[in-house]
C-alpha cells in the first residue's frame, strides 16, 4: 500500500508555520456565527462577526500583551511585549503601519503555528522574554451537534511556562476594540462606528470581564454585544481607554501596563474638551499570575459575541430584505454575556467532545494529506459561507452561499450543483444537509418537479430565483444526496415527507432533459460550469443514472414499486446506451457534430467531472452505474490527462487557482485535439472541489497512489505562504465545493454505514498492512473511531450512541464482545467471525 | 574619506530586483500627469492617470505578450508567453487570480529590474524562449524644464536579442484596456466604466496605433483620451477585443496571436445578442520584426494620455469644486494623439536630455546611497503628490499635496512646514518652487503677515484654509526658501514682486511668536508635528534666525537697509540668547517648567529637527546661525541618541515606518529621562525626510561617515522586498518631505551657486581623494557635471547654458581655458589659480 509520505511534504497541520506564512488565518467561530481569525504571528485578523464576510477587517489597538517581571526583582527587570511575532513584511503602506496597528511596539522574535482544525496552537519565543508563552485557541466542535458547534465564541487560552529559577509575575493583557457596532470598514481595514459602542466591566457568578454594546435599538441590523470574559481570579482592567486625539489612549495604556504590570481604570474619558461621540472604544482585561520556577500556568479568555439580526434575504435585491430574521444562535441566547455564561459553564464537556473528535481524526493512520484536507474542510462549515436562521423550529434553517467574497457572500441559495460535491456536512453535521434537502424539495421544487437550483423562497418570499434553465447536475445530484441523507440517518419520516417531491423531481428529468426518450440526456443542460451543455455527455447522464438508482431505492422503501422498477430499469438501460454512445475506448466524451456550434462545450475532451454521478453513487453505497472497467479506465484517464505536476507552461485565460510549479488537476483537456475555439469557461481552471472528488473516486476505483498524489498536490498549495490552509477559494473564499475532501476519508477507509440495516463496514486501502489501521468515523447518531488489527478491531464511541447490527471489515463479518448500543466513552472489541 | 561601501549594501538602483520584490513599482509619467507603474515582474500596475492617486489600480487584460517562431520553422515551434516574470505569491484571492489578471498564461521564468530613475530596465529570461527580451521604459525628464518633464506619456521600448543560429520572427503584442473613462475602481483593483470607452486604430504622419476615448462630454471631469502608438512599420492590430460574456475576448485574442503570431480585427463586437454597453474595451497592437541570428531589434510603443479636467479645489469641500480647471499639460495639447505626436517627433532630443541628466547623476562618484536616495526623490515630483494647473500663465501653477493616500491626496495645500524639507525641486525644477513662493506670499499671506500654511485660495476661492494657528516652522522656513529661490535663480524681479509680503511675514513673527521681545520664540508654536510647542525651543527659534538672515540679505538687495540691519542684529542677538538658554552642553532643549503641563511637548529630549533652520541656512549659503561648536555637538547628539541600528526593541505606539532589525533615526529620544507622559505624537516615529535632513546636516558639519550611515539605513529599507524604492511614505505615499535627500548631493559635493555673483563652488567631502571626483550639478539656468582632479577640473553642460564668473573648488579659485557662457554639450577645462 502506497502511503509512504514524500520527504518534502509540508502540510499546515503537520509542519508548524512561521510568521512568513503571511496569508495563514485560522478561523475561530461556530456554524453560522461568523469568525475572527488568528494569523501565524498570533495576530487577530479578519473580524467577521456581523453577519457578513470581512476579509482584511482589522480592529484597531487589538492585541495581547505580556508583561513579565521577577516577583522579587527591580522595575527595570520587567519585559513587556506584544504577544505576536514580528511583522514579516512587506511593510509598505500609505502611512506605513498606521494608527491602530501598534506595529512599533516590541514583539516576539518568532512564533510557530500548528493548526489542526478546530484546534490552534502557537508557540512564541524571544530571548529577551524569560518565560515561554503559547496560545491554544478553539471554538467548540461537537460532531453531529450543530448547535453546540455553532456557539458565537472563541476560547483563547494563553499558557506560560517559567523555565527560570526565579518566581515570575506574569500578566496577559488583552486589549480589544469593540467588535460590534460598526457600520463599515475603511480602506485600511479598520471599522467606522456611527456612534461609539459602550464598554463596561462586569462581574457575576464568578465570570468577569468586558461587555461591549453597540449603540442603537436592539432590532437594528447593526446591533450587537460582545464580551471578553474569564474565570481567572486575579485580574485588573482598563474598561475604557482614553478616547480622543492621536495616540493618547494607547500611550496611556502602555504607560500604565509597563509601570507595574497591572491596569487601572482611566479617570476621564478624554483629555480633549469634547470627547468624540463616534469612533472605536477600546478596553483591556489583564490576567495576573505568579509562576514559580518551572511552573506552567494558564491565562484563559473567552471572547463571545451576539449580533442577532440578519436581513431576511440573501442580498439587497431580496423581497423581504428590510425585515429582520434572527440568527439561529440568537434563539438560544439573549446576548453575548449569556453565550459567555454557557461557554464557561459547559467548557469542560464541550472541550472533551472537541478533543475526542480531533484526536480521532488526527491520531488516525489515514494519510496526513487526507487528514489535512478533511480537517480544513470543517472550517468551511463554520465560515461565513454557511449560516443558520430562525425558522420557528428548534433546529433552525441551514443556508449557505457557494462561498464568501471578501466583503459579501458569493452566489446565493445553497446552490445545488456546487453543494453536490460537498461531503463534510453530510458526515459530520448530517442534520444540516437534511435541512437543505427539506428546503430544496419542499420549497424550491415547483409543481411538475423543476427544482430551482438556488434557494430564494427559503427566506419566505414568494418569488423563486429566476433563471432560464434548471441545473441538470444540481437537480439530479440532489436526488442522490437525498438518498445519502436518508440512508445515513435512517430517518424514514424524512423520506416519507419528501418523497412525493423527490419523485416529481426525478420524473421531471425524463421529460425535460430526455425528450427523445433514449435515456441519454441531450437537451440544454445547465450545469455547475455556469453554462449549458448540449447533446449527450457524461456529466448529465451519469448523474441521471445515479439519481435513478437512488430514487429506485427510496421508491422501494416507500412502497412505490412502479417507480422503483421504472427507475432501476431506466438506470440500467440508459447507462448501457450511454456507454455505447460516449465511451471512446478510454473515457466518456460529449457527442456533438460541431463542437463550435455552441459556445462553451468540451466535445472529445477529457472532462474531470465526467463521473461525478458515479462518485456520489459510490458514497451512497450504490455501486457502479456503468461498466466497471470503463469507469476505471475513465477515471484513470482523467488523472493521466488532466493532472499536471507543474503548471508553468499550462495555458489558461481563465481564473487561476494554481500556477507556476504547483501541481493541479485541470477541469478538461484535449489530448486528441478537438479543443473548441471557446471551450467552457472554466475548462482550464483548477478547482480543489473537483480535485478531491476525482482523488476520492480514484481511490474508490483502486488508484490509491494517484488519489493521494492528487490530494497532496492540492494541500501543498495551501501551506500559509501562498494560500491560507483554511480557505480553499473558488468563486469566493471558503468555497463549499472544497468540502468534497471528506470523501477521501470514506474512500481510504472503505467506510459505509447503512442506518436501515445498521451495517457498518470498513475496507481500508491505505496504511501499512503490518500495522493497525485507525480511523475516525461517523454515523447518523455517533462519532467514533475504530482500530483494525488483522483479525480484531476495537471500536470506541466518542460522541452519541451507536447501535451496530453488523460490523464488516474487508467483507468479513466481525463479532462484538459486547452486544447492544455503544454509548459515548465506551470501547467494544470485535473479532473476525 | 569614508565612502567605502559596506559589502552587504544592496540598493534598488545598484542591485537588480527579482520578482520577489513584490512591492517595487517604478513610476512612469511626468510632473502633474499622473502615473502608471511597472513592477519587478515587468507588469503594469497602479494606473493613476485620472487626476487622482490610485494605488492598486489594475487594468484588466493589460499585458505585453511575446510570440517567437523560427522564420523557417513549423507552427509547433512557436512560443508565446506573457512578457512578465511569474507571480511570486502569495496567490490568495477571493476568486484566485480573477478574470482580467490572465495569471494562467505562461510567463517568463525570471526577470531582473534595475531602476535608475527616470530610466527603467528589465531583463527577462526563460529557457523555453529562444530570444532574450528586455524592456527599457521612461518618461522624458529634462532638468529645469517642467513642461518637457511633464509630458503625459511613457516610452516602452522592448528590445529583443536573437542568440540562435536561425532567423526568428518576433512579435511584441501589447494589449491595453482603456486607461480612461472609468468612474471607479473595484475591490479587486479593476475599474468600472459607466459607458464603454471607444477604441480605434489610427494612422497618420507615420504614427500608428490605438486611440481610446472616454464616453461623455469633453468637459466632464472623467473625460479623457489615451493612445498606444508606434513608428514601427510592420504592425498588426486587434483594435477592439470581443466584448461580452466570460473570457470570449481574451480567448479569441490568444487563439489569434498563437495561430500565426499576427493579429486580426474581430468581425463582430460580441457573440452575445446584446453587446454590453458598459465595461472595459480592450485593444491590442502588435509589432513584428524578423531578427537574423545574433541580431538585436527594438519594438517601441509610446503610451500617452490626456485627462484634462480637474476639480477647481483640493477636494469636495472646496469652494469651486464643481468648476473645471485644466491640467497645465492640457493647455499645450488638445488630446492624447497630440501628445503622442509631440513625443514621437521630439523623442531623440527628449531622450538625450534625459540620458544626459541621468548619466551625470549615476556616473558621478557620489556615494551610491546618495545617488539612490536623490534619484528616488525625483519620482516624488512626478507622482500624484504634485500637479500643475492652468492659471492663465504659460508656466501654470504648481501645487502639491503633502503626499498621496492610496486613493486620495493627503493633506492639501503645498503645506509650508512639510515642503520646508524638500530640496529636489529647488535644484532640478526651481521654477516650480518659485511658483509656490509666489502663491504663498502673494495669495496666502494675509495683511499683517500671517501666512496660511496650506494654500487654498490658490484655486481662486476667497476663503483661506482655516486653522487656529500659523505654523512657525512653515512660515519662517518659507522665508528661507524664498531666499534660496532668489539666490539660485538670480531672478531679481521675483524678489522685487514678493518682497513686501516677505517683509510682512517676517515682521509678523516678532509680534506673534515673540511677544516678550527677547528674540527667543515662546508663544504657541504650531509646527510640522501637527501640534503646538510651547515655550522656548530650538525648532521655532533657529528657523527664526535663519529667516532673519535670509530676509536681511533680501532686504539689502531691495535697498531696505533698515530691515536689513534690524533682521541681521536680531538674528545675532537672538541666536546668542537662545544658545545660552537652551544649550545643555550637548544639544538644544525645550524650556518648560512642567513638560506635562501641555500635551505633546518634548522638554529635555533630543529633537532630531532642532537644527532644521540651520540645515536650510546651510543650503542657502548663510553659514552658521549659532555657535558652530554647539551646532556640531548638537547634530552629533541627534545621531548618537536618535539613530538606532536595530529597532526590534524600540517602543512606539505611533505610526511605524521602520521596524524589526531595520535601522532608522527616531524623531526624539530622552537619554536623560524626562520623557513626557504624552510626548508629541510623532516623537517615536522614523521619517525619511528628517533622516535625510539630519544626514545632510551631519555631512555639512563634517560627520560624513555618520551622514552616509544614516542615508544607507534609509535606502536599505526601500529595496522592493518590504517597500517600494520609489515611494517613501509618511502621511501618504510619495511624501514631499522625502525630497530632503537632494540636499545630500549638495552636502557631499560642497556645492554652492550664487546667481547674483555667478560664483560656482565645490568642496567635495566624499570619495577617494586619489581619484577624480565627479558630480552632477544644477544652477538656475543649466544642468551640468564637473570632474575635479587635484589642480584641474572639467565642467560640462548637459542642458541649458551656464555663465560662471568664478569657479571655486575647496576654497581655491579655478581659471577657465575658455571664457564666456557655456552652452549645452560644451566642456570647459579649469585650472587652479
Amino acid at each position: 500500500m502506497p502511503t509512504e509520505q514524500p520527504a518534502d511534504l509540508h502540510l499546515a497541520s503537520t509542519h508548524p508555520l512561521g510568521p512568513d506564512a503571511s496569508v495563514a488565518a485560522f478561523p475561530l467561530g461556530g456554524i453560522g456565527t461568523g469568525n475572527v481569525s488568528i494569523g501565524a504571528r498570533g495576530d487577530f485578523r479578519d473580524w467577521e462577526l456581523q453577519n457578513s464576510p470581512g476579509k482584511g477587517n482589522l480592529l484597531p489597538f487589538t492585541f495581547c500583551a505580556i508583561d513579565v517581571r521577577p516577583a522579587d526583582g527591580a522595575a527595570d527587570e520587567a519585559v513587556t511585549k506584544v504577544l505576536e511575532a514580528r511583522f514579516p513584511g512587506p511593510h509598505e503602506g500609505e502611512d506605513g503601519y498606521g494608527w491602530g496597528r501598534v506595529a512599533g511596539l516590541p514583539r516576539f522574535a518568532s512564533a510557530e503555528m500548528l493548526g489542526r482544525y478546530p484546534l490552534l496552537a502557537i508557540d512564541f519565543a524571544d530571548d529577551r522574554v524569560p518565560v515561554r508563552p503559547s496560545l491554544e485557541a478553539f471554538t467548540p466542535l461537537v460532531p453531529l451537534d450543530p448547535a453546540e458547534s455553532g456557539l458565537p465564541t472563541a476560547v483563547l487560552r494563553y499558557r506560560v511556562h517559567n523555565p527560570t529559577d526565579r518566581a515570575q509575575q506574569v500578566t496577559l493583557a488583552l486589549s480589544l476594540a469593540s467588535p460590534v457596532g460598526m457600520d463599515g470598514w475603511r480602506h485600511n481595514g479598520f471599522p467606522t462606528y456611527p456612534t461609539a459602542p459602550s464598554v463596561d466591566y462586569r462581574e457575576a457568578d464568578g465570570i468577569r470581564g468586558l461587555t461591549f454594546t453597540a449603540a442603537g435599538p436592539t432590532d437594528a441590523f447593526g446591533y450587537g454585544t460582545a464580551t471578553l470574559t474569564t474565570l481567572h481570579d486575579d485580574v485588573s482592567v482598563k474598561p475604557q481607554w482614553l478616547a480622543g486625539h492621536w495616540s493618547d489612549g494607547v500611550q496611556a495604556f502602555w504607560n500604565d501596563l509597563t509601570d507595574d504590570g497591572r491596569l487601572e481604570a482611566e479617570t476621564k474619558e478624554s483629555y480633549d474638551d469634547q470627547p468624540p461621540t463616534g469612533g472605536a472604544r477600546i478596553g483591556s482585561l489583564a490576567l495576573h499570575r505568579t509562576l514559580a520556577p518551572g511552573e506552567t500556568g494558564d491565562f484563559e479568555f473567552v471572547l463571545s459575541w451576539h449580533v442577532p439580526n440578519r436581513h431576511r434575504a440573501w442580498d439587497a435585491g431580496g423581497e423581504l430584505y428590510d425585515q429582520v430574521v434572527l440568527n439561529h444562535y440568537a434563539t438560544r441566547f439573549t446576548d453575548a454575556w449569556a453565550v459567555a455564561g454557557h461557554v464557561h459553564e459547559h467548557l469542560p464537556v464541550l472541550e472533551a467532545s472537541t478533543r475526542g473528535f480531533t484526536d480521532a481524526l488526527f491520531d488516525s493512520t489515514l494519510p496526513a494529506e487526507v487528514i489535512d484536507a478533511a480537517a480544513a474542510s470543517l472550517s468551511v462549515a463554520r465560515s461565513t459561507t454557511c449560516f443558520m436562521i430562525d425558522n420557528g423550529t428548534p433546529e433552525g434553517q441551514f443556508l449557505a452561499w457557494e462561498g464568501s467574497f471578501d466583503r459579501d457572500g458569493s452566489c446565493l441559495g445553497t446552490c445545488t450543483h456546487v453543494w453536490n460535491y460537498a461531503q463534510t456536512l453530510a458526515y459530520v453535521f448530517p442534520s444540516l444537509e437534511r435541512s437543505a434537502r427539506r428546503n430544496e424539495f419542499l420549497t424550491e421544487t415547483d409543481e411538475g418537479g423543476r427544482m430551482h437550483f438556488r434557494s430564494q423562497r427559503v427566506f419566505g418570499g414568494s418569488k423563486p430565483w429566476d433563471f432560464a434553465h434548471p441545473a441538470v447536475d444540481g437537480q439530479l445530484g440532489t436526488v442522490l444526496r437525498m438518498y445519502r441523507e436518508w440512508r445515513f440517518s435512517g430517518d424514514d419520516q424524512f423520506l416519507t415527507d419528501l418523497w412525493p417531491k423527490v419523485a416529481e423531481a426525478v420524473d421531471f428529468a425524463f421529460g425535460y432533459w430526455d425528450p427523445d426518450g433514449d435515456l441519454i440526456l441531450e437537451s440544454v443542460q445547465h450545469n455547475t460550469y455556469d453554462i449549458e451543455f448540449y447533446g449527450p455527455n457524461p456529466l448529465g447522464s451519469v448523474m441521471f443514472y445515479g439519481a435513478l438508482r437512488a430514487a429506485a431505492g427510496m421508491a422501494e422503501k416507500v412502497g412505490d414499486q412502479d417507480r422503483a422498477k421504472r427507475y432501476a430499469d431506466a438506470a440500467s438501460t440508459g447507462a448501457k446506451a450511454m456507454d455505447e454512445l460516449l465511451y471512446n475506448g478510454e473515457f466518456y466524451v460529449q457527442k456533438l457534430d460541431d463542437v463550435d456550434a455552441y459556445r462553451y462545450q468540451f466535445g472529445i475532451g477529457v472532462l474531470s467531472d465526467q463521473l461525478l454521478g458515479q462518485f456520489l453513487a459510490h458514497l451512497a453505497g450504490l455501486g457502479h452505474l456503468l461498466d466497471q472497467d470503463h469507469v476505471r479506465s475513465a477515471i484513470k484517464a482523467v488523472y493521466d490527462h488532466n493532472f499536471r505536476s507543474d503548471l508553468s507552461e499550462h495555458v489558461s485565460v481563465q481564473r487561476t487557482y494554481a500556477l507556476n510549479d504547483e501541481a493541479g488537476l485541470i477541469l478538461c483537456s484535449w489530448p486528441d485535439g478537438g479543443r473548441p475555439k471557446l471551450p467552457f469557461v472554466y475548462s482550464d481552471e483548477v478547482w480543489t472541489g473537483i480535485e478531491y472528488q476525482v482523488a476520492a473516486h480514484l481511490i474508490f476505483e483502486g488508484f490509491v497512489d494517484e488519489g493521494l498524489t492528487l490530494t497532496r498536490a492540492v494541500r501543498q498549495r495551501f501551506t500559509g505562504r501562498n494560500r491560507n490552509p483554511w480557505n480553499e477559494a473558488e468563486c469566493g473564499n471558503h468555497y463549499a465545493r472544497s468540502m468534497a475532501s471528506w470523501a477521501l476519508i470514506i474512500a481510504c477507509s472503505g467506510f459505509d454505514w447503512d442506518a436501515g440495516t445498521r451495517r457498518l463496514a470498513f475496507a481500508p486501502v491505505v496504511g501499512d498492512q503490518e500495522q493497525p489501521f485507525r480511523t475516525l468515523f461517523t454515523t447518523g447518531t455517533a462519532q467514533g473511531r475504530v482500530t483494525i488489527t488483522g483479525e480484531s478491531a476495537e471500536l470506541t464511541v466518542d460522541h452519541g450512541s451507536l447501535d451496530v447490527a453488523e460490523l464488516v471489515i474487508n467483507n468479513r463479518s466481525f463479532i462484538p464482545d459486547d452486544q447492544g448500543p455503544v454509548p459515548a466513552g465506551r470501547t467494544v472489541r470485535f473479532t473476525a467471525a
